[in-house]
């Protein structure tokens, strides 16, 4: 039977792998690793150093292929046409991947950004994949250190306070709104910055981009003041690397 | 100048520790153990292993503490006299042991189940210690596997949907009703098993007790089945141990 791994690696430090990551990394045949087309060669580098790092030249295979990529001009919510299609398409990888180049016998192992349990789409696939039933595999899945973790440690802070929740969400949502029930949000995937919205609000913001990796920046402060300098740290960023990613907690009514 | 790192150990696997808390142990001359007063030397015992899996006897000291208990019959909420009492004599045994058990040149280390940031005190209790003045040091944080990423990877899950919320909240709270616009919901620190007013509704449970440990129990499925069998299973379990720890996710509208 074929046997797939799930890593979790952190997101941007290697040494936020865990033992039970290293242990499946050396447990693994074939690294599948996807390149999302973007100008993210550095992530893909990062991928094959920890592999070098943790692994011994020539005991394992690496594979790479293309994820294709979302048409997001025919735009779509999360159950429309196009994104059903795009959906079928990247499984349709992932099968081939796994029926072609993972013998019948060996391990492979999908290396996801990090903790596959947040916004990552990796476990959606396999179930799809699986469902098809063109391939059988078994998998399991090692949880990694996540971009919010990474965050809320940088700056010391915890991410709910004393007994009260704290919400995960979008750049997308939350430019339509605050949580109703919540008054600390984490918000990844914002490529508009959707915090500049709550400017004026009682809310204290940890921001932070490249968490764990030499090109780390953290600004925290009242919403007021850190807009404009994230704004402006944020684009230079960019415009230097190339792509940008951020995660920031939004604490609202912070003395409370 | 005393450090001090708080290091996340993740949530009942020692193999869920990070290179980087394992560098935080072997960089530490002082490890501070909290007894919480509960039946719970299990998990003081699984801190004591971890050291000695990692360091070399002789080359580090314990101390340990008896964290004060809260007086939960005087009841009161966050931030009623009888918490800021509790509060003001955990920081003054943590004021006691950081000036006291710590040389001026030292580096100690509090170790933190799952991740310093979910549900944790002791990053406020630093804060607090620092406020009063009395004993200097820096500190920094070591992000650990939170039972919630445990739990998620255990079940091979996300806890978001494509691009949804997820809010992570406590058995309280759910309590008073599920939150308004996050299907997917998490909780921690349920005693009473607030789940079950909500056995009639379209909620697909994920559940974990002793996550990442021997005793480890899963259970998954429509909570209509699932929270009779979650009961029975939870109620023998802490007959057995003498104490339980479970956290699980309520994914509303599952076929979503
Ligand atoms: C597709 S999601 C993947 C999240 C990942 N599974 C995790 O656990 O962090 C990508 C988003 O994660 C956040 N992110 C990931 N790595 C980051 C890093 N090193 N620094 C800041 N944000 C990061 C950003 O919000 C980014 O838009
Ligand atoms: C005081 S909070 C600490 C949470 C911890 N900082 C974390 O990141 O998991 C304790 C709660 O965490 C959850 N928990 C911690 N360890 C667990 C485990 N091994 N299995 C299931 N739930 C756990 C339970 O909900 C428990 O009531």
């Amino acid at each position: 039977m074929r046997r797939i791994h799930v890593i979790g690696i952190g997101a941007g430090d290697p040494d936020q792998l865990t033992l039970q990551a290293v242990r499946a990394l050396r447990d693994t045949d074939v690294f599948f690793i996807l390149d999302k087309g973007e100008a993210k060669a550095d992530l893909t580098g990062l991928r094959r150093d920890l592999l070098a790092t943790h692994l011994t030249d020539g005991t394992y295979r690496i594979v790479e292929a293309r994820d294709p990529e979302r048409d997001r001009a025919a735009g779509g919510t999360a159950y429309s046409p196009a994104v059903a299609a795009w959906r079928s398409a990247r499984a349709g990888v992932y099968e081939r991947l796994i029926g072609e180049d993972l013998g019948p016998h060996e391990t492979g192992a999908f290396l996801v950004w990090g903790d596959p349990a947040l916004y990552d789409s990796t476990l959606g696939i396999l179930e799809e994949v699986l469902d098809r039933g063109t391939v059988a595999f078994e998998y399991d899945v090692v949880p990694g250190i996540s971009s919010v973790s990474a965050l809320a440690a940088r700056h010391r802070t915890g991410l709910n306070r004393v007994a009260g929740p704290v919400q995960i969400t979008t750049g997308r949502r939350l430019a339509e709104g605050l949580p109703e029930d919540a008054d600390d949000v984490v918000v990844m995937l914002d490529a508009h910055q959707a915090f500049r919205r709550y400017a004026q609000e009682d809310i204290h913001i940890y921001w932070g981009a490249y968490l764990g990796t030499p090109d780390e920046i953290l600004v925290s402060g009242p919403i007021a003041e850190a807009a404009p300098r994230i704004e402006r740290l944020r684009a230079e960023a960019r415009e230097r690397k190339g792509w940008i990613m951020d995660t920031y907690l939004l604490r609202r009514h912070p003395r409370d």
